[in-house]
């Protein structure tokens, strides 16, 4: 019998109707002939009530009884779940993230999968049952509770897809998959009927928070395809999986968009060794998430630096590089809010040339100011004025035909 | 190190206020030399909310997935508890039911202890930690998650104090501490400084809720002796302990009041084998609860048989009484609600007659008409009417002396 995992996220089972939705729906896959996994995250708004709780009893609560506190969201929507699927007659059965078999190394908040056990999950499963599995948790190998932080999840899902060999993957969602641009800012974004490992985890590190990195990383280390979908509907999602050789590739499969972005500029840093060293270790040291880094070849004997980062940490700075800055002798330091990243993202740019050109030109025309290009082998982002973002976002899109029917695509 | 189990119920960890009031109290008892375990209930209304909840989800949820969904509720609190505690500097970790090594049997949201692990509680408190375990839940040698059903935080506590062998066992609750008689009833009823087991357990089961009757039967049956006290102030409590052989006890230790009663009484039941039988094993067929029975000498070959239940197990009868007498071919039922339970209870009484006259002369002086009277080794009680049961408890308390001071009871 095939084997089907589905995830549900937290808008999916944020309230008994919804997880009465999600369970016709785990049923009704159950009756079409599979078995069938489900992992659940926790209810909507339920994780930020016990963050918010634990804020007033601790001021720096550990991550350790974080965890434990944590992992109650997700336990009490598996029971929930098995209950509502027990309600149409169905055999359900919950699993806690260490019940599942889910064990992971002991760094709490953040822990890693180490691997898993599907040992109990195989034998309900054998006898007919739904397993409804706690996403977002695990355990050590001494019994401890840990949490696999933001987008763990859809880890889970992948992971215990990949332990059980799944037959199908399907990550549920509020959206109806991966779209060619967000489709607030150009109307006619389409939904995309397949995309790679390698393009995804470019739009989703560029701004399209369809899923964490992390999983998209894990699914393409374990060669575990998946499809993203809503859980509000039955439309087909977008089928994520690896790229498959011989075929031709398209040339642009999305746009992603980041707002809110900061720039930083260092002028006249000293071309000697370490410098750049200098910079980056403080700001790592600040915890400071740094973005798109860009430094040109220096002519000079000094070149400038530049850095950009989500508005948010700009305020973290303070008079951080203005001291580094001083410390290795460098110039002036100009620090910019109010920019926004574009990225024009596909797997079949490697072979195409002219990419880069069609942007530039098309962003040209329509009068965007291109202030920093950064590439990868199958992305080019541009940071421009955040004021420009939906003419630039509107212009690329008709530039690569990203509007056209799927089929043309291919 | 001394060892102390702790136990603090819902409206002791009701918010997160109280919550840091408990762990105040659990760090001064470590400071002041102690190895200390805690055990915690969920926090006061959050069983109640997950109860909702699940029948939200489902009109009749399985006791496995109401087990995994109650767990969380003192899961949260191990949780909170154990930061509020690291708040303070002193060093905590939470443990689950499973975690602490509490096994139990497969019947779930009402599992039966069967026995404790406690190697990672004793590794925590070797290493200085506080131990907060979650009370009510244990799990199946299969790693299901159990609940022990009402009273179960007390048996954890008293489970594990005597797993550990602790040298004391203190029971928080909302109330001082065990009285001879319910204070808004009689202004003068004092705390018991010491009762014995069997006493308590006469009293519990009489309507005095301080602690369910399984817990107190546990730490009978192992020995442990417990202190019930309040964990609002820092009075001591009641001692709950073994009999001490030698000492003269107390003739009178409490009296206990139960209200909202209700009698049924079938009169001339043919006095052959097996009727008594039919009658109550078609109250317990339908969940009927019943409390004191009583069946006088038949003189005639026929008797009358009463018996008294909570008011609210009345309205479960329905016509099933009416029914079962027919078929019995006895005669009227008669069915009174508005009647009330005065227990009077004392290892004393064992060894002093007298009692029993002192009660019902001191009643009959204040015209109170017994209606029903059941003893044991260790209890007298009287039904009587509603109405008259505070005066009656005045009456009694007054009787036996027990408004005078502790010291006059030993």
């Amino acid at each position: 019998m095939p084997l089907v995992v589905q995830k549900y996220g937290g808008s999916s089972v944020g309230n008994p109707e919804r997880i009465h939705n999600v369970a016709r729906r785990v049923v009704e896959t159950q009756r079409a002939g599979n078995s069938v996994v489900v992992v659940v995250s926790a209810m909507s708004g339920v994780t930020d009530n016990l963050i918010r709780l634990a804020k007033e009893v601790s001021t720096s609560p550990t991550d350790r009884e974080m965890d434990v506190l944590l992992a109650t969201g997700e336990q009490t929507t598996i029971a929930l779940t098995a209950m509502a699927i027990n309600s149409l007659g169905a055999k359900a059965v919950s699993l806690t993230g260490a019940q599942a078999g889910i064990f992971t190394d002991g760094i709490h908040t953040k822990a890693k999968i180490a691997n898993i056990s599907p040992r109990q999950i195989r034998k309900h499963l054998d006898e007919g049952y739904i397993c409804i599995v706690a996403g977002f948790q695990g355990q050590t190998i001494q019994g401890q509770i840990t949490t696999l932080g933001r987008g763990g999840s859809d880890l889970t899902a992948i992971a215990v897809a990949a332990a059980l060999r799944a037959e199908n993957c399907e990550i549920y969602t509020d959206v109806d998959g991966v779209f060619t641009c967000d489709p607030r800012v150009v109307p006619d974004a389409r939904k995309i009927d397949v995309i790679y490992y390698d393009e995804l985890l470019e739009m989703a590190s560029s701004g399209s928070k369809v899923m964490q990195s992390r999983s998209v990383e894990f699914a393409k280390k374990f060669k575990v395809p998946f499809e993203v979908r809503s859980s509000f509907n039955t439309n087909r999602g977008t089928i994520v999986k690896e790229e498959t050789p011989g075929l031709e590739n398209v040339v642009v499969r999305g746009i992603s968009l980041e707002r809110n972005q900061a720039k930083v500029t260092i002028t006249n840093v000293p071309d000697k060794p370490g410098t750049a060293s200098r910079i980056f270790s403080a700001l790592s040291d600040a915890n400071v998430i740094i973005d798109v880094i860009v430094q040109n070849v220096s002519v000079s004997g000094s070149t400038d630096i530049s850095f950009t980062m989500n508005g948010d940490e700009l305020t973290k700075l303070g008079s951080l590089i203005d001291d580094v800055a001083k410390e290795i002798s460098a110039g002036k330091v100009i620090k910019k809010s109010g920019i926004a990243k574009l990225s024009v993202v596909g797997i079949g740019m490697r072979s195409h040339s002219g990419v880069a050109a069609k942007l530039f030109e098309c962003l040209g025309a329509g009068d965007v100011n291109i202030q920093m290009i950064s590439t990868s082998e199958i992305k080019i982002a541009v940071i421009i004025d955040e004021s420009k973002i939906e003419v630039a976002a509107k212009l690329a899109h008709a530039a690569f035909g990203l509007s056209e029917a799927a089929a043309d695509q291919k």
